[in-house]
C-alpha cells in the first residue's frame, strides 16, 4: 500500500523525501521527526516520523494538519568500503537468501535501505566487526515461500564451500517462513559438519523500531565466534525484549507464530542455547565442539515425496493418487499418531507398493506411539513407521533425504528411525 | 498387549483374577495389593498392584518371585440402580460417544470396567449426583479417530434433541484425537445453542492412578450448572496437577502435546473460563448466558473439501487433482499465509472453477495477512481467502458448514469471513 494521490502530492510539493526531517502541527500538538518509508501496514493518509526517542509515531494527515520540511535527509554514512581484515580474529562467512531481515534503515542517518546486500546487513551492524573478520555473499534474495529443494542443495554445497575454505561459522540471513525447513534440510545434508551453520531471520524488518535483524545478528555472530559448537541451528529472539536469544537445534525448530519476535520455538526439546545481549551463552544441550574437519555435504533428495495432515473426513480415494505414486509420505496423525481406519487400507497400499509411510503427530508435542491403540497397531501393522517425537515437518525433510541416500525402502526406514542429527530423542534411553 | 502364557497360566491356577488381593514376594521385598488389569503400555511378564497408597507399581515376574492369593475380587459395589431423581436440580444429559474417557476402575473395589456405560462414567464420580439430576446415553463407543462427518451430524441433532427436551446442559466425553475437530463441527451446527455443551476427554484412562477422567467430569457438571454461559466448550486439565480446568471455546481449541494432561490449549485466545477444583469459575471471556430459545442442529455438511499443509517443495502437478475436483481447499500455508509461486496458478484454477480457497497459517497463532507481502498480494488475487486468526482445522470444519449452507462459493465465502461462533476475532475492532 502507497500513500494517498492527495498526501503523495504534498510530500512532493513540500520536497520532503524519506530521511527528510518534518514537522507536523494537528489538533494542537507538534510532532518532530524523521520522515520514515512507507510500509505495508499503514494507510495511505499516514506519514510515519522517526522521533527523537527512537520510537516511530505514525500521524494521519487530515485536512487540518500542517507539514513544515525542518531538514533534508542526511547523507548516507556507508560504512567504509575497505574493511580491515584483523589477524588472530575468526572468520564468518554471511550467506544471504533473502527474506525480511534483508531490509535495514541506517537509523543514525534515518535513511532506508530497503533491499540490501549482504554487506549492507554487516554495516548496519559495525560491532560484528569487533569479535570476527566478516566475508558477505549472496546466494539468494528470495522470500522464504519460495525455497525449494534445490535452494536447499545450492545452500548446503555453498557452506560446506566456505567450511572448506576456512571460514570458522556460517550465518545465514534467510526468510522466517520456511526456515525451520530449510534449517532440517541443511542438517542431514551436512551430517557431521565441523563448524557452526547459523540460520537468522527477522520477525520485523528493519524500517520498524520494533526490528529483530540487528540483534539477532549479532547474536549468531557471538554463538559463533565462541567455538563451543558445531551443527545447523536457528538463532531468533526468545522473548518480546532484546535482551534474550534461543539457539535452536536446526531440526527441532518450528516457527509457531506469524509474528510475534519470539516465534521460532524448539519442539520437543530445550533449546540447544540461550544467550543474553551482552553475549553471555548459557549451553543448555551437550553438542559438539567445534573441529578442523572437512565438511561434506551430502545433497541428495527423492523429490516424490509428501506430507499430509490427517482430519476427519479424510477421504481416501481422494488422495489415492498420491499415496499410490508417491515414494515417500509422512502422515501428520492425530494423537498418538493415528488417522481413521477408512486410510489405513490405503496406508497398506502404498507400503506394499514401497512406499515409505512415516506417522507423526499434528499435536507437534509429544511422543506418537503406535502400540497403545488398536488404531495404532492397524497402523504399523499397514506398513508405516512411527517416528517418536520428530517434528512432521523434519520428518518430510528426513525422509526426502533418506530415500535419497538409500538403496531400499528398509534401508530409508531404518534410517527414520535413527536420530542423526538431534532431531528425535534416542527412544532405547526413555523410560516413558 | 497381555500376559505372557507362563505367566498368563501362572495367575490362572492361584486362582488370581482382576481384583483379588495378592502379595508378591521378590528380591526380598514383599508387594500388596489389588490385581488392577494388564493395560497395553505393560510388558507381558509385568503384573500391576494397586497398593494401599493409591499408587500403581508394576511388578516384573521372575523367577525368583513368589504370588499369593490373600483376597477375592470385592463384590462390585454397584452404585444404586434406580437414581433418585432430585426437584430444584438441574438436568444434564451426558452423551458417550466412546474414547479414553470410557474406561474405569471402581477404586473402592479395585474391580475394572475397562468398556463402561455412559451411566458407569456418572457412578465413578458420585458428587456429580449433588449437583445435577444426570441422564447418561451412548450415542457411539468409537475412537475419535474414527468419528466422521456422519457422527457429527448424529451427534448434532442428539444435542439439540435432548436440550428441547429440557436437558439444562450436555457434557459429551469424548476421544481426545479429534475433539478440538467435533467442538468445531458442533460449534457451527448448533449456532446460537441456548446451553452449554460440552466436550471433555481424559489423557490417561481410569485404569492410570494419574487419570484425569472423574475430575474433567466434575468440572463440566460444575460449569453446566453455573447457568452462566450457553455455546459449545471443550473442558480438560489447565495444568498437570488435579486443581485447575480450562474452559476453552469449541472453536479455538486444540490438541497441542499427544498425552500431557494440559493437552488442550487455546490459540489465538484465552480461555473462556478457567475454574478451580472446588468449583470456583473465572469466567474470562465474555459471552451467552443460557436461555429458553429451542436448539437447532443445522448439520448440513459438504463432504468435497481437504485440509492442506503447505511445505517447500509442495508439487502443484501432484496436487492438481485434489485441487481440480474439491469444492473447498483450506491450505495452511507458512508464515502469513502463504505458499510457494508454483502453487499460486492451481489455487487461481480452482478459485476460477468455483471452489473456495481458504488461506490459514501453519504456525497455528498469529493471524494471517495477504497484504504484507507480494506472495500473498497474488494468493489474494489468485482467489484465496484468508480467514485471520482462525485454526486451520477450524477452517476446514467451518468451510464444509459454510458450502453446504450458502447457495454459491462467494457466498460461502462471506460466511467464512464473518465471525460465528468465537471461531476468530472480529477484524474489524483490531488495530494491529
Amino acid at each position: 500500500m502507497s500513500y494517498s494521490d492527495a498526501l503523495s502530492k504534498t510530500l512532493e510539493d513540500l520536497g520532503a523525501a524519506e530521511g527528510s526531517v518534518l514537522s507536523v502541527s494537528k489538533d494542537g500538538r507538534t510532532y518532530r521527526g524523521t520522515l520514515m518509508p512507507h510500509h505495508e501496514f499503514s494507510s495511505p493518509d499516514v506519514i510515519i516520523l522517526k522521533m527523537k526517542s527512537g520510537y516511530n509515531a505514525g500521524i494521519r494527515i487530515t485536512g487540518s494538519a500542517v507539514i513544515t520540511v525542518e531538514g533534508k535527509p542526511a547523507a548516507r554514512e556507508r560504512a567504509e568500503t575497505a574493511v580491515e581484515y584483523r589477524k588472530g580474529l575468526p572468520k564468518l562467512v554471511l550467506i544471504g537468501t533473502g527474506g525480511t531481515i534483508a531490509s535495514y534503515v541506517d537509523y543514525r542517518t534515518g535513511a532506508v535501505h530497503p533491499a540490501l546486500s549482504t554487506s549492507d546487513m554487516v554495516n548496519a551492524v559495525p560491532e560484528i566487526r569487533d569479535i570476527a573478520n566478516i566475508d558477505a555473499k549472496v546466494l539468494f534474495s528470495i522470500f522464504s515461500e519460495n525455497m525449494n529443494v534445490e535452494n536447499w542443495q545450492k545452500l548446503a554445497e555453498a557452506v560446506a564451500e566456505e567450511i572448506n575454505a576456512g571460514a570458522d561459522g556460517i550465518i545465514i540471513p534467510h526468510g522466517t517462513d520456511t526456515m525451520g525447513y530449510t534449517a532440517a534440510a541443511l542438517s542431514f545434508m551436512l551430517g557431521d559438519v565441523p563448524k557452526p551453520v547459523i540460520l537468522v531471520g527477522a520477525q520485523r524488518s528493519s524500517d520498524r523500531p520494533s526490528s529483530d535483524a540487528s540483534s539477532n545478528l549479532m547474536a549468531c555472530a557471538r554463538f559463533c565466534t565462541s567455538g563451543k559448537r558445531s551443527g545447523v541451528f536457528v538463532v531468533m529472539h526468545d522473548t518480546l525484549g532484546d535482551d534474550s536469544f534461543a539457539v535452536h537445534a536446526g531440526t527441532r525448530v518450528r516457527k509457531m507464530h506469524t509474528s510475534r519476535r519470539d516465534a521460532f520455538r524448539s519442539i520437543n526439546s530445550l533449546p540447544a542455547a540461550r544467550m543474553d545481549a551482552s553475549g553471555n551463552i548459557d549451553f543448555i544441550l551437550p553438542g559438539k565442539p567445534v573441529s578442523g574437519g572437512k565438511a561434506v555435504a551430502r545433497t541428495g533428495m527423492e523429490r516424490s515425496c509428501v506430507l499430509l495432515q490427517y482430519y476427519p473426513g479424510m477421504d481416501p480415494s481422494v488422495f489415492e493418487s498420491i499415496f499410490m505414486n508417491s515414494k515417500g509420505i509422512v502422515i501428520a496423525g492425530s494423537g498418538l499418531g493415528h488417522v481413521n481406519e477408512n486410510m489405513i487400507p490405503l496406508i497398506k497400499r502404498a507400503s506394499d507398493r514401497g512406499a515409505v509411510v512415516i506417522m507423526t503427530s499434528q499435536c507437534l508435542s509429544g511422543r506418537t506411539n503406535l502400540n497403545v491403540y488398536n488404531t495404532g497397531r492397524d497402523i504399523l501393522a499397514a506398513g508405516a513407521v512411527t517416528v517418536w517425537d520428530m517434528l512432521p515437518e523434519t520428518a518430510y525433510v528426513k525422509l526426502m533425504w533418506a530415500l535419497a541416500n538409500s538403496s531400499s525402502p528398509e534401508e530409508a526406514k531404518k534410517i527414520m528411525k535413527t536420530p542423526l542429527a538431534g532431531e528425535m530423542s534416542d527412544r532405547r534411553t526413555e523410560n516413558d
